[in-house]
């Protein structure tokens, strides 16, 4: 119950205080030590472009300056990337900070939106933090069930559908052609968010181009993965111009820091570098499906830059993760059913990963 | 009109396609040329703290990993900093994303909040696009209007009343007791958003300590001008614990970027390059009212690292305005009246002065 001397809003009255995620530094704050390995996060263990390095140094010497709130020098290298207008961008602080503003310009207070029960939290709780009423779809088979997800979205009248794609937690995807023939199941009122965080690993079944643009639906793409700019906070949508526009009339126009908008510029550019990164993830997921097998932890196929083991039961995998985190390794797992019998694995360096192994075989020696 | 082909809230179909600010890039971009001297956002002329510019490059080194999304580290460092608990300090992507969620959490569509006409443009900004109604009380003697914006408060029910201290654009102040007394004549459902951006630039008065809380009052601080980080993004809010925990409920936890972040807790306590750039700002000031004594064109006393200069009447400031833009000189004016006969000038290096007073000199010789 909150403090009424406060006039807060209606719907702030009725929000928890829950938080999307616990990040690692707060569980090293708990435990009073580091982490020894750090694959919880599908953060990039291959670091960032020396380019984005190089363009980010000389922008910090010139951080007195506001950012351009226009974003334009970033906006239009993306455009000309993707082959579409300039007006169908859009640059957010992250796909974080896009998803919050999607949800307020299409979501009213007590409307729905449909998402796979255990998808990424922050869409929720951004639909929660407007006053939307999320509907979850439990994932079938490991993957989204994009029939139900389409069931769903038109008995609830839903504004908008989420849906990522590669997958996360799972890692796994749907094909192209099939994604498009989802699209076309929505109904009239209802926009897709696809999110495509983890297009760049999907070497098995690459996203469509942007261009043409679908007008319902909203394609975002970050810098955080295999670009490496997690902490940077860079990322962008590919909407229709009357999207794009509305999000403009409500963004955070100062949000995007210069430092993030140079870097960004130049790791678009270094294709090379990010095609290495894609290689070098590949490689890892390799290891992490041998590794698995010889564990008797089966893995998912994945098409991003994790891995989910599959531990046989709830039970065990919860083990599993508590007993991988007390030996130092930061790892994540599903909540909800039926995913939550899985632990989720970050493609780590090398070296990271024959630490992480080596933690993983003593977990399991000793249950 | 917006296009009804989406489903847009009601709020969103009515905003209109405006922004807080054009850039200076977006000016430059019309222009064709950059600006030869940069003086119209109070950027600083001052650079960054060396410690925070070796922070921000380990940071750099750093940014695969997310950003701590609880920012804990700079929070700390913050309440340490001014002496209040922990629980008491939000830390945002700069004061205009604090803005943004404050309106966010206690104003409710169609609820009143009191500015003065011609303040803070961002701030109305998120006052429209949360659907409140911003209620103007102009400035009287070129100060924000104590008396007339606390009468407003109560006439109109307001939830939030805006006031910055020292002022932006005038660059005024009232004294630390006159605020503490305008506080006291608030209603009781109504919070004061003190905006204290240019506070370290205040020798003249300065602000009371942070400590203890008052209840009512949102304190906003940034790294934006004294500590030259404008282009980090970052900035915080000091508040009663219930208003810090219904901001957590709905902010973006991601939105504070890691180089920010180091940045942030090199400059805070690197007190001496922030007392050096106190002193250069206050020696430009005194540079600038001598300027504008010798043209004709009185200034308003600044606590802050601005100068507003007046130009007798509206006409003439807007003509000053223009013909210094064209000359290559970027500086701000107000638009409401009755600061509209004034242009604001921020305080560059003494080569950058030397270069402004140049160049207003041809603008003048030249009306």
């Amino acid at each position: 119950m909150m403090d009424n001397r406060f006039p807060f809003t209606r719907i702030v009255r009725g929000l928890p205080a829950t938080v999307p995620f616990v990040g690692p530094e707060a569980l090293e704050r708990r435990r009073g030590e580091p982490f020894r390995v750090r694959v919880g996060a599908n953060e990039s263990a291959f670091g960032i472009s020396p380019l984005a390095r190089e363009a980010m140094f000389r922008a910090v010497e010139r951080l007195s300056w506001y950012n351009d709130p226009e974003n334009h020098e970033i906006r239009s290298a993306i455009a000309g990337f993707h082959g579409v207008p300039f007006e169908n961008v859009s640059v957010g602080s992250g796909i974080d900070d896009l998803l919050g503003l999607v949800v307020r310009v299409f979501v009213e207070p007590g409307e729905r939106v449909v998402t796979s029960l255990g998808a990424y939290p922050t869409f929720n709780y951004h639909v929660n933090g407007f006053g939307g009423l999320p509907h979850f779809v439990p994932y079938r088979d490991n993957r989204n069930d994009l029939e139900g997800l389409a069931e769903a979205a038109a008995k609830t009248d839903a504004r908008l559908v989420y849906l990522s794609n590669p997958d996360n937690p799972t890692g796994t995807w749907h094909p192209a052609a099939n994604i498009r023939a989802f699209e076309r199941t929505l109904p009239d009122r209802c926009l897709l968010i696809l999110d495509e965080a983890y297009s760049e690993f999907a070497t098995q079944d690459a996203p469509p181009p942007m261009a043409p643009i679908r007008p319902r639906v909203i394609r975002m793409r970050t810098f955080s993965k295999a670009h490496g700019m997690a902490g940077a906070r860079i990322g962008y949508a590919v909407a229709d111009a009357v999207v794009v526009e509305a999000l403009e009339k409500v963004r955070h126009h100062y949000g995007v820091n210069r430092v993030a908008q140079a870097g960004a510029l130049a790791s678009l550019e270094d294709t090379e570098f990010v095609a290495s990164v894609v290689r070098s993830v590949a490689e890892g997921r390799t290891d992490y499906a041998l590794l698995g097998e010889g564990l008797g932890l089966p893995t998912l196929p994945s098409a991003t830059n994790f891995v989910a083991f599959d531990a046989g039961t709830v039970d065990r995998a919860n083990t599993i993760l508590d007993t991988l985190q007390r030996h130092g390794a930061f790892v994540r797992k599903p909540a909800a059913a039926p995913l939550d019998r899985f632990f989720r694995v970050t493609v780590g360096t090398p070296e990271e990963r024959l630490l992480f192994a080596g933690i993983l075989r003593t977990v399991l020696a000793a249950l």
